[in-house]
């Protein structure tokens, strides 16, 4: 075995928070870089882990939603970003699960796992400005995409464009990365998720097959199909948390070791401060809240996914809240968390090497991919009139 | 059967509900009037739930503490005054159980069971104005406590008297309520929780026996007679839920048929108006998040209340905090939760038949019992310090 | 000088603080019993603070806005129903200074300030029961109104009936209370508020008068005009400020009289407690806040008032901004502090007698009137879009 | 008059909001790039702001406080780094004002009109590694001080030192920073108020002349000596007021042009979505009360400035209390505006460039000066106790 690759002996938990080590060492380096993470992107490739959703029998570790998405939160807690990209290269290959017909996405998955293939992301539904045109058998993709997470240095993307002559239908396929006419663009530079590479690709008249086309049921088809807007706020859940604990714990290591009381204090210690002590009560319990939505929106995915077609649409509406609900909590405690950690350590935190403002950077960036406000909206809709949330690319 | 024995076929959950049904119809018109909710509590009698937690072997229900708890939940949903004497019923079986010798809680749990007999409250250790007088083998009990929550009407008391002699020692002793020289005062009018009949009892030199006494292995010896302060507390978080649930419940019930969209509202109805659905979206948030602390802790409990001796400090520890973490988030959830609702609802809500208002009376009422902020700052030193909650009858 | 005139030589704000001494001391016990403050009311037409806001020439005290609201704040710390109706007994007084002819106003404030005429108010806009029937140079009014505060006891109402004959028209008329086929009814029983006599008035084919209708220039005419709503929001401003700061001393009180510190505080004294300190600095900083912005809109509608025909439209929409800011945070502020003060005191405070809960009935059900979203609407469509609310009887 | 002088035609604040309008253009490039604002500060030094406070017999404008602290709140808007130094500026002029003889600040205040020096902070008290080592007449400081604001490009300097042979009292001098020993360190590297060069100073054996010691009357002597730290805390609460309305503004012109509504929205354009609405409703109101709060600290600020030496010690303590309450309410609300701002906005304001991101990050650096829950806790102490706070360089 090559020192490239670690040891199967390890569950992919363990894989994963070795890896999530080593990403904290530099996190904060490469927060200040931004660009792309290419060398955590390759550990994560070596590290098998990029099959960890995909079945045994299609070379993949066949592990449950629950164990994938708690790679994502323990990549989070160091390393948002790449905990953000890998949990979209897992969305990605359910969406070929969920879309696309099996003589199209089982090849896609077994050359994943052979080959460990990173997904990006460039399908952007809200982005209209890439256009389909129409040839005998094959069509083309021209036009712009933004917000394209994990585009950058990946093998497959998952790409989309309007049909106008179908009515402004939304066509979305499966393309190799690097086919002529795809250009991933290196200009995301944003407040925070800066190593997330969500910047733009571009598709000058990209030659896409039919048996590219993810047709078949297609996207938001059937309840089961409907699944995939819910695993991507999933992600979300799970990445907000992951920002959350990994702060909390960041910050709790620099009060136990650099904080001291203010000369106001009753107290010999900080670990003593009343005031203090009230902040971290505060913040467990508002993270004991999150930690359990999360969790159980977790296993009520990995449920409602075993269930494939038999899943009811009442049954995916209650998947939907539970994920919702969590979503929520976890932004709102993450934010207030983010925010208010600094009150417990004092002025001295601030210092720019230890990048500690990024946690709230993060999550605040990331937080802002569809607005909470009509994410709450729906959870109202739901517990005044049972109404069942409508299945969009966003809920 | 006679019309005094409900139907063994319903379950324990199932009579409850049926209980509550009734208990909701009049719990309005009680909350004004105050005292002894007499025909409530003759009703849980021959439900046989008084012995829902006794074991089989006792003539009891055989119910662990989650599905006990689930009751008092349910309770409170309609009347947290009859789910907190009916909580407490089982607090006070729980303190024989773990203070006493088996020879002494036995026969108890037995006549309990047998008898349907209610047990009621004394113990207040903070309140120190009863004192203990000794002779030989037996002692006397003479003095005045506070807060004697559920003493009224019941067959039996749990009370406590203080040692001056053994260095102020806390004495614990479990007597029939009908003992020559005890006195049980209707002296309970407070704004809320108005049918705990949480008054005041006297002590005129009661005796009481050697045998009467839980002293081996008596309060708070080992991790697990440490338990009796978490179930405590645990029954209030179940009771502050159960109180957030059932205001949820009847202020919805309310929107959907009274309530009407104000004039600037751009909605036609009131279950489309923007800020009311986001009022019951954040509701939902809220109480979803505590239900599963709640229930979590509850389980927990379980766990380690089926270990009994084997039960560790440490893992009393975390349990406490499990507890703790929910009652804190019960508090600060259903506060909010029942003094906005009216923001739902509008002005004629207000009006005093309904006595919407309870719900907040009641929660604000009973989550004084112990300070929340000392509830915080220890949930505070577990989070940064690892630091154990050290066991008192409040935590 | 008899025993039912107090002497001229002390100044309004001295009068309204004696007599509101008076209403504190049995302020408790009132607000159990429900119903008319008769003795209250009468003291307060002994007082001639009746005639407070009635211009001199007119036989009253010539006093602003600012001085006339800070007596109904006054009021209100001591008794918020009484503050309630006499504020609206000033308003009624604006509203036929605003919307009737010199001809009409000056004899009824003559009359007022040599009578000690009580003015009540049967307006309610949105209750649109009470119909007109045009006769010869005179109508009728017959129907009901619904939320008629101060009706009871009074001299003269406001009452407001719908002109189905001029396209739903609002008219306003001023009369008598004793008139012939006017029935003031006791039925108001609401959780707050509860001696403000909110209850109903029927009219029984009333006559009214041309001489008594309120239309030269009518209800919202002109920015002058105009001023009428937000003399009644301020009102409500005044009245939440007022119970807040009663509550505040009552409680602050309460906490040096007889709380004690809990049993783990590293405080002798709950004086030094640092989480009941930091209490109270939550509290003083919500309340100076709304000091500052009560008494800023108080002087804007003094200058605002003075301008008469001269206000503008924009002027007049600053001075809602203003008071709109006002009542909203008195009522956010206010809910919070008097459901949080309990925890400064703990259990003891929520017995019956003391009836500390009433400042949060008082000002839930008054905060209720019209719905704080659609306030902070208005406030939101100010701050982004400089857009001007537009004049209702509500804004 | 030369191109460097701006015309005495305009008034101070004229002349502050044209050098704001000039921060503001590259305030957020500035913010990347960190460093002494050397251009921002010579304009400044040109534009004879420098001499605001000093009064018009040494050469000033003889501004009061009021108008000096509007200029720190205008210049924040825009660039809360240049803000902090010019208020410190004006902070240390006070210094020696307060602390000194006549005939030691009258030629530093004639000077510094004249010759537009920028003072700057190597003061503080908590930082005990500068000691003193006294010689006859003389005395030479030697050590280190953290957190020297402004101290870069300054001409004159307050620094402090521990005389250990007179107890440990701190010893405050006013130095020309060019003085032989003195060492500025460009070590100032944080996550927010970049360009406020607040790094170290270095004293290697640096000669202080007895003339130079502020010793009559000295620190923290007199009430109006006691007026220093209120200063400082009032400087604070400017800036922090500043930053938030700056970042109000900015983030309003983002939204009007730039956002669009969510395709779930009713609205057709983003001014009339009632979540955004709603949020900008929420914002005014913090906004408006934080705004009264500080503004009535500053006027009286100067009343109490005005007394001079008869300023009281209860007059003082009202003071601290006004000044405090305004700091913790411009830091809550503030802290909540700048994370909160980016939902009215969408994912699209992360951008890098914008540096949206700088307010909040400017606004937690500087807003741990000295901790806020001290702060609250001397309120609650006085809101309970009507204790005063007892003066320290921080309160």
């Amino acid at each position: 075995m090559s020192v490239n690759q670690p040891s199967r002996i390890l569950n992919p938990l363990q894989i994963a928070r070795q890896l999530a080590a080593g990403f904290a060492e530099n996190a904060a380096e490469r927060d200040e870089r931004g660009g792309t993470p290419k060398a955590e992107r390759d550990a994560i490739r070596r590290s098998g882990l990029l099959a960890l959703s995909i079945p045994g029998t299609f070379g993949g570790h066949g592990a449950d939603w629950s164990l994938t998405l708690e790679v994502v939160r323990e990549f989070a807690r160091a390393d948002s970003s790449v905990a953000h990209v890998f949990g979209f290269h897992h969305l990605m290959l359910a969406t070929v699960r969920l879309f696309s017909r099996p003589e199209q996405w089982q090849p896609w998955f077994e050359l994943t796992a052979r080959k460990n293939w990173f997904w990006g992301n460039a399908l952007n539904p809200l982005d209209t400005r890439t256009q389909v045109k129409w040839f005998d058998g094959w069509c083309e993709f021209s036009g712009k995409k933004s917000f394209c997470s994990g585009a950058s240095d990946s093998e497959m993307l998952i790409a989309s464009a309007v049909d106008e002559g179908a009515g402004g239908k939304l066509l979305i396929a499966a393309l190799p990365s690097g086919r002529s006419g795809i250009g991933v663009h290196d200009d995301w530079d944003n407040m925070g998720q800066r190593q997330t590479d969500s910047g733009s690709v571009t598709f000058e008249r990209v030659r896409v097959e039919q048996s590219e086309l993810l047709l078949d049921p297609g996207p938001l088809s059937t309840p089961f199909a409907c699944l995939r807007p819910l695993l991507a706020q999933l992600i979300f859940a799970h990445v907000f948390l992951g920002i959350a604990e990994g702060a909390f714990e960041e910050f709790r290591g620099y009060t136990l070791k650099e904080a001291r009381p203010w000369f106001r204090s009753s107290a010999e210690s900080i670990t003593g401060d009343p005031y203090v002590l009230r902040h971290y009560g505060d913040f467990w319990v508002g993270l004991e809240g999150v930690r359990l939505l999360v969790e159980r929106a977790a296993a009520q995915f990995d449920a409602a996914w075993r269930k494939e077609q038999r899943l009811g649409a009442e049954e995916r509406a209650e998947l939907a809240i539970a994920i919702g609900t969590a979503k929520v909590a976890a932004t709102r405690v993450g934010l207030e968390l983010c925010s208010r950690l600094f009150e417990v350590t004092g002025a001295r935190a601030t210092h720019a090497a230890l990048r500690l403002d990024r946690h709230w950077r993060n999550l605040r960036t990331q937080s802002l991919h569809d607005p909470l406000d009509y994410r709450v909206q729906e959870l109202g809709a739901w517990a005044l009139n049972r109404q069942r949330p409508s299945p969009t690319f966003y809920s």
